[in-house]
């Protein structure tokens, strides 16, 4: 098999992310207006579609970009040295792109406004531990799969685990930059205001700072 | 191991289509019943049947007959070769006839009348985008998975798809012709309006379309 | 590795069964007391749970006795020459024993009576011929397999295959004679008033004969 | 690869036990505001979110330290020679400080005082027989697929039981003396009262000597 060219592992990276949001965003408006406003039912339809989704979405533009769809799995590679530096600001770039156009499709399905801005308070010291704390145990399963030789099982854990984000932190476990960036532009059920978009991207990257200290101290002894 | 006849291909293709739609349209009579009116509560009964239903279905009539159980699946196949052109015309009539007679079957169980037409309204932009997106996502999963070679990941990913599909798209994802003109002889949960059918069945041919050509975007340079 | 003894079978067949059955009845139970009588909610906990203990079950005592936990597959087997008649008799009885043991065991974890006898109706042409196709599609996801070399699929296809017929049958999909006596002993959300019992059996057996009617029909040409 | 060190095998064990708490105390917390005290929707959250994360979990840290998070399963695997001893005393320190540390982790995610102490009552031959028939459960899947040599069914198996564990047992299936005493410390849907940690810790034993009795039984004829 022929290696993917750049462009074809930005298209794939691009439009995974794109397909992520459009499922996140989709779902909880679907979830929000079959459950009559019922959060909890809201919020399981919410976790079953994405993490069902993202399942897919891996096995299948995985063996085109990685599929990372998230810039702090990016940095986290590059900073393992586990992705090529070089790579790192198209991803990004498309990363972020493709976020956005993912929560437009999403508008567009449910016939709602393209563009529109958040009202949800999404702030406060136990939502940003939660984001730190989840995108450190998203980042600890993906480097040590890659330490352990078992990446094999990242399409199963990853999305069990971003599916059990929602639950178990106080801010259903974003976990990831460009998707808050993106979430901040829908004024549905699984909106952020823009205002409190840096305060989840810092405590994100505060877990992402986490994640390399944890991956130095459990690295076999001997290697670097 | 022989290879299955012609024969015993289509009595499969047609068997698993027939089931899968027994399934979709019984577990949305169940749910809608037991949810006394709670769409959210049926749809979730209705997802995690249908998605539980066919990873088992593919995995069974899948050494005969491919399972397709779906005409844009199977033109999808042909026209990237990998499947006899030859052998659409009675895949596609198996699946229709098949598709029927699981609604029929659905009916018999629920000791309603065999024969129903439904009056679901499912129409306008959002819905056809919605089942354009979805076959997209359908057939992109399929296809990229035979050009990876990672073919045994269908039975898990393309489930899975189906069941966040429900959820994320405003047509709860139907992405299959055949199912489409089955689901429009019911009037229960799963049902569509006759009216309705040729719309979606045109958004799902347009996502067949986009499916090709991202992949040949997609497809290793050097190949055709 | 030493093949486990016939005793060892039979303590893993009995055990299994049992369990299955504690988990049914109780998941039932515990289900409708919390969902305050809403039934969607009680049977989607109830399929939940069976899906999730039974694919523990079948990895844990598959290699000791086969994980039937079944008469209808036992049956299925023998009949297909996967397994031997001579060790039928004995395994019927301890599936019975085991799961008429499993539902006093859910009664013991619950406080409530040992003993109790049903009064749930489950009767009707209908619900007749959701117990013959449920039986027919769970004895086809097995016999495909034998026949395919896929057993692998097994402890997941059965499972999800079990959890889906909670929902697109009107019977719930009890597809097991063992577990419809044993549940015909237990005035909880799981049960089956005696009356009603007869009725499952013969269309699960009408079921078995169907499964083992396809099996021949989809089996390669030249093999018997 | 070179083998974990004692220390890192430490750090994942604690680590991983402290995961866990975070999620089942975490979701407990949501799902119970979510579900604005319907307690199905509250177990189906917490269930599913622990389900999901265990098996993340079991994946991640299992090449360090076994995954074990359970003191119960600690005893067990050195009882039946697959774990040392001299282990045994440094493992049970971690899980229990780990499951403590854990709960602090999701008071601290949800802003409520960091240490409580639960009122709910948890207590009765009923809960007693359920606790010690789960952790039966448990660590049979465990030490048969030693036995069987099929381990790598474990990160799926064990969450689906613990899953199910959630709804079949009339205590929801603690199984795990080191998760009993971490639970009393929470005021939330997950706690059980300090005064009914005792019975349940016993009960636990009670199912793994139960545990290792069957071990022998089903055990190879010839092997010790």
């Amino acid at each position: 098999m022929t290696r993917p060219s750049l462009s074809q592992a930005l298209i794939a990276e691009g439009l995974g992310t794109a397909l992520l949001l459009a499922v996140i965003v989709g779902s909880g408006i679907m979830g929000w207006q079959l459950a009559g406003g019922n959060g909890a039912i809201a919020l399981l339809a919410n976790a079953v579609a994405t993490g069902g989704a993202l399942v897919a979405l891996i096995h299948t533009f995985g063996p085109l970009s990685g599929a990372h769809f998230n810039p702090a799995v990016t940095l986290a590679l590059a900073a393992t040295r586990h992705f090529p530096w070089s790579r790192v600001p198209a991803y990004l770039v498309v990363q972020g792109v493709g976020a956005v156009l993912g929560v437009l499709l999403a508008h567009a399905m449910f016939d709602l406004s393209l563009w529109q801005m958040s009202a949800t308070v999404r702030t406060g010291a136990g939502q940003w531990l939660s984001e730190a704390l989840a995108t450190l145990v998203l980042l600890t399963i993906i480097l040590r799969a890659l330490r352990s030789g078992t990446t094999g099982i990242l399409p199963y854990a990853v999305p069990l685990a971003v599916m059990a984000g929602y639950w178990y932190t106080a801010s259903t476990g974003f976990t990831n930059p460009a998707v808050t960036i993106a979430r901040s532009l829908t004024d549905s059920f699984a909106g952020i205001r823009p205002l409190d978009v840096p305060g989840f991207i810092l405590a994100q990257l505060a877990g992402l700072l986490a994640a390399l200290i944890l991956d130095r101290a459990l690295r076999p002894t001997g290697s670097d």
